[in-house]
């Protein structure tokens, strides 16, 4: 429980209204209870406002609250995020290493940590201070963990694999599998072996049952910051840059560069080998067929321009529209009999 | 073993032919086995009728046997799937709980369970009556299980999560991983806390590697009867009415709110914050970019009416059939040189 | 370390330069390091030849190097694959079976085998000679697991299904949960049972988190040599052929049957009970919806031969031509009004 003014010094707001007004949770505005705290981002939700039961409102500007208690911040969605997280559950974690884990006498395990119970370390793994490995986690050969990351159940990392600081892997995803690597001999698809690692670096969240690939003898890299949904699958050599948004069941075929702030939302498809430029946004189920430039927003399959797409998309009227005039000119020309489309 | 008036009285039919005729197992029609039976529900496969080679067959129709033995009902595919039923494998699941399992004295195991080798059922979770729970299983901090449910191995149940009686849930599903929510600020993407359930209600079937993110301050819930295939995607927040079919990698977007009995074909694809009415049906593929409403049949990306989607795919021909009709009015009025398209 | 005469022994090639050349690595020709040994296939890479670091390159046509150290050989990147693999880490796998892992007396397990911590080994399950099982896996009652086939850390396989020899399973992979059969009745989905198995046959390498399904009453196939990458669905009683390579996330949806050698690229999905000829490729997210020959390469949604739908996708511009003749036209017929499109 904390008053208004505590949460206010939490996200360096300023209160309107009763400072000492006590929050004990946090709510949806649409469906606000009393004693919680919500927040306005969206204008859309701006009716909301009046009729909500929550006890307070972050918002971006003071008229906005109208009598109401309320924080005033630049950034209310930022700001709810941040006191959101003095309400959620704290959920136990193991202790150190759970008696049934087993753990390689090579490997090193550093302070405070958490190694919940099924785990293996292999041979030479490394974790680091402060992270949590849930139950039935795998850290393979000479894989390593840095500090104060969080690898939920389920989670397996093979050989010879680096996950950086504060990354969070969910459960069910899989590290460091052979990249999809054949060349043909005859009849026969002879495996290209798969050397390389995958990198994780700091800062990089991924989802559930996502499966990133080992590099065949370069590195597959995830860049720091980059948050990758669930189902995500990302191939061998691929390399993507910082800050990049990953969403559900996007794939990303081998050896592609993304560059840095790339956004790709669901069923996004990119091909072997293409380079994308920083900050370019690919809209749902994309498919990127060759190299494009940052800054801009795609669509499609093959991926173009938006507004290209867009145009496209309405050559259908604009056929009716033709199909139209030149009935037009048929009838002032007296030519028939070919109307039949 | 059982006599054909034995399964007929199971599935409320009558018998044609001799009653005593012993069946020992199901087959298909266009591949039966002496001694089994099988069933007519498809007229495509009528001409396999008079061939097959099972000793019985399920019609809706007494005319369609023509001197063959067999059970007529109203529904023969339904008859067929009760009495496959009898002649199913029956798997051995482990009797009680498993010495490898790691149980938490808090929590509430009810009679009659199965709890596989190395599951790890976490503080205050609780599992009802008849339930079975797969080896490797793990059921996170306060979730619940109801009764007669069954998780096979491998699957993951996070933190406070909760799943019906009835149920079924395969492999490598994972349920109540964080959703995909972050808020930017600067250049970093801020995780916004994931503190709401999944709800999973009575008699949901789901698929193996399917993932479903539990809600950010509300809950993402799958309602009863729905049945989902594999590597499904449900994000965080997403409302799932009763009876709907999910088929493999369908992926819904968060907030999204579908209807009662809708059916998606593979890979489609929904939106964040849409809002889907009853038995709207999906073809595959289907891009879903803005609310929809229930009763139509929708294909495409973005998703339409199925009907508007053919016709703007037949637009290529109608292109084709203007250029024609175009080209007669140029030479008509001896205009050339532009029929370079 | 080998000498380059090592290696071209190792691959039938014949050595330009110095045979003692030594040998510790293997590199890609655009990042080449001293000691390493590359290869040069496609010729966009050609003008990597003069500068590359590495000590020795394999070509098909000792005119490429250009008093360079090398090996020539028909197939240079076929030798660079076998090459690779004399370079490649050597993992330890456990040796024999893990005293963690719970096996069941009745089943049978060969010589030379690795059955890694906390796997499970289920009723009458084999295990043939030189197979290895990652940690955490589990082999389902009379599952059979051929000769020299190694399952990854992770691996589910239900009951009563098969896999060959020489096959290689990566983690997360989910083998024989049920298919997706329902049948209706009134307002519930009734479930069919999955009585079928799923078999996989010799030389068949499947990547991570992929889902097969069992046949109902059939099996479901994957015929030898075919190689899957990450997060596959196969439907129940789906046959594959021999050879395919089925790429990232791609579906394919029940009783279909895919004749040999076909190429998937990633995300495409095929219908229900369609009959793909063997040979045929298809394009990244193709959608197959009706039966189609093989021998021939599509693209697009619904599937057309790649031509067509290149044509169709030209349609755009055709139309903006098509406009533009249409308006000339009305200029002459002095008729206008209407080009408001």
């Amino acid at each position: 429980m904390y008053t208004i003014q505590d949460l206010a010094n939490l996200v360096d707001g300023s209160v309107v209204g009763n400072p000492q007004t006590l929050i004990r949770g946090a709510s949806e505005i649409q469906s606000g209870k009393p004693d919680t705290i919500t927040f306005l981002a969206n204008p859309k939700y701006k009716t909301y406002l009046t009729d909500t039961k929550a006890s307070a409102v972050i918002v971006n500007d003071s008229g906005l609250l109208a009598g109401k208690t309320g924080i005033v911040v630049n950034n209310p969605q930022l700001a709810f995020a941040i006191i959101m997280e003095k309400f959620s559950r704290k959920i136990d974690w193991f202790e150190g290493i759970h008696p049934t884990a087993v753990i390689h006498e090579t490997s090193k395990i550093d302070e405070n940590i958490s190694i919940g119970a099924f785990c293996v370390i292999e041979k030479n793994a490394k974790i680091g201070e402060g992270s949590k490995i849930g139950a039935h986690s795998i850290i393979g050969e000479s894989s390593v963990i840095g500090k104060n990351s969080t690898l939920h159940a389920h989670v397996t990392m093979y050989h010879h694999c680096e996950c950086g600081d504060n990354a969070i892997i969910h459960s069910g995803s899989v590290i460091g599998s052979d990249g999809y690597g054949f060349v043909q001999s005859g009849e026969t698809h002879v495996k290209i072996p798969q050397n390389g690692k995958v990198i994780i670096e700091n800062d990089v969240e991924m989802g559930s049952n996502c499966t990133i690939d080992r590099g065949t003898i370069g590195d597959t890299r995830i860049g720091s910051g980059t948050k990758l949904d669930n189902q995500v699958h990302i191939a061998h050599n691929v390399k993507i840059g910082r800050g990049c948004l990953i969403t559900g069941h996007v794939g990303i075929a081998g050896s592609a560069t993304i560059g840095d702030f790339c956004i790709f939302a669901g069923q996004c498809g990119v091909a072997p080998h293409v380079t994308i430029g920083d900050r370019a946004i690919f809209a749902a189920k994309s498919g990127v067929t060759k190299s494009l430039p940052g800054g801009k927003v795609y669509a499609g399959m093959p991926a173009r321009e938006i507004r290209e797409t867009n145009r496209r998309d309405a050559i259908y009227s604009q056929t009716k529209q033709l199909k139209k005039r030149l009935e037009l000119i048929e009838a002032h020309l007296n030519l028939a009999g070919s109307n039949d489309t």
